[in-house]
């Protein structure tokens, strides 16, 4: 398996989980995707890895290359290779959609809300950052193995497919406060691009909602007004 | 000023606002602490920032050394020196406590939500993740100039400080939703880092609030968690 090894990248088949946590939560809810496993030598094994490598069947490398080509920098002794899939998102469940996310960080860190959060449908309008890139995976500490998620070319295509969804865009131009929103069982919440936000045309696809504050900061952060926000409809909505 | 540049190092005396925005958001609102400002030669004034210094009389030097002295790696064209200070926070405001916290991007995160949510004094347990660093700086979108900040080297020696302040820590064994917690203005929200969260000890300083989840996931993310937690405390005390 080790010849294999590359560094990440978008175009691959498959992708890494670094770290012991998230490759364990990748073995937990989704064996049937992993090809195998790599252990680093300095990795002191109190986690049964090994055991739970060999109860499901996948192989276990114990190989200190593989680290040195995929993840040269970091401090990272366990390694799993997961196998990419098309997935597509439920028609009963409330979505999230987020339009062009730019930034890794956020993509995960969104991604691990969501999952706490019983929000397991994503839609990403692309451009996107890559969901699949270990950073991302990383980010969301694996959540995103709990989550089901679809790829839309535009917000059209996605709102054509699920038109049933009522779709709550989240803008600076917002009028409401997510809690003055009634509960609404079948809901998206559409969230912009870090940089740019949600351009005006998205104010006519629903009610727009903002997050309140003053006029000391010109936003909040992507990941922390989506967490607010999906708190505030789950909530509100009996997910959680 | 160009020869005093030197990569940021903690025990300095100044720190650096890297980017035009967060600069300009310096140079409005805190101009007494700012020594010069460089500009790179790549950087296309549009924002007027060379008429703002010279209308505050704040030095302002075009050079490309500076920028590979202190960024070398990132796409920064515009930089402010800014002076450290001692800060102390209010008595009469109600406060967020970080215990330990890791991460910059966090610390600039949760900064940046604060400001925008009008709580303005933040207490950081030490030891912390560096308030002043250029990226904490730059995460928190220079919100940090909007806020009064106070280190400690314990929490017990917060709590004798402002013992009028009713503390709620979140913890993952919390009883309470945010939303349960009856109003209450002068509340010391006080959340714990980001791979240990806070110590059993702290179960017995008041009570104690827990983000509700599921079980798909340990813990949400640090910034994402006292998001929610600010923005609760928030709404129901008439802060934003």
């Amino acid at each position: 398996m080790t010849n294999k090894i590359k560094p990440y990248k978008k175009e691959f088949d498959c992708s890494y989980t670094l770290g012991a946590s998230v490759t364990i939560e990748l073995l937990k809810i989704r064996p049937d995707i992993v090809d195998g496993v790599y252990i680093h030598s300095s990795y002191r094994d109190g986690d049964g890895l090994s055991e739970l490598c060999g109860r499901l069947h996948i192989p276990c490398v114990h190989s200190d290359k593989a680290f040195n080509i995929v993840s040269p920098k970091e401090n990272c002794f366990v390694m799993g290779v997961v196998r990419k899939y098309t997935d597509t998102i439920s028609r009963d469940e409330p979505h999230v959609v987020l339009v062009n996310p730019s930034d890794m960080g956020n993509l995960g860190t969104i991604i691990r809300t969501m999952a706490g959060m019983n929000l397991k449908s994503l839609a990403v309008i692309e451009p996107a950052a890559d969901i699949w890139h270990p950073k991302t995976i990383r980010a969301g500490m694996g959540a995103v193995f709990h989550l089901h998620f679809e790829k839309f070319n535009a917000f059209d295509e996605y709102r054509e497919k699920f038109p049933q969804h009522v779709p709550f865009p989240f803008m600076l131009s917002g009028a409401a406060a997510p809690e003055d929103i009634p509960p609404c069982p079948l809901f998206s919440l559409v969230f912009g691009n870090e940089a740019h936000g949600l351009d005006e045309s998205f104010s006519h696809i629903g009610r727009c909602v903002r997050i309140p504050s003053n006029g000391d900061i010109d936003s909040f952060n992507l990941s922390v007004a989506a967490g607010i926000g999906m708190y505030e409809f789950g909530r509100r909505n009996n997910l959680i």
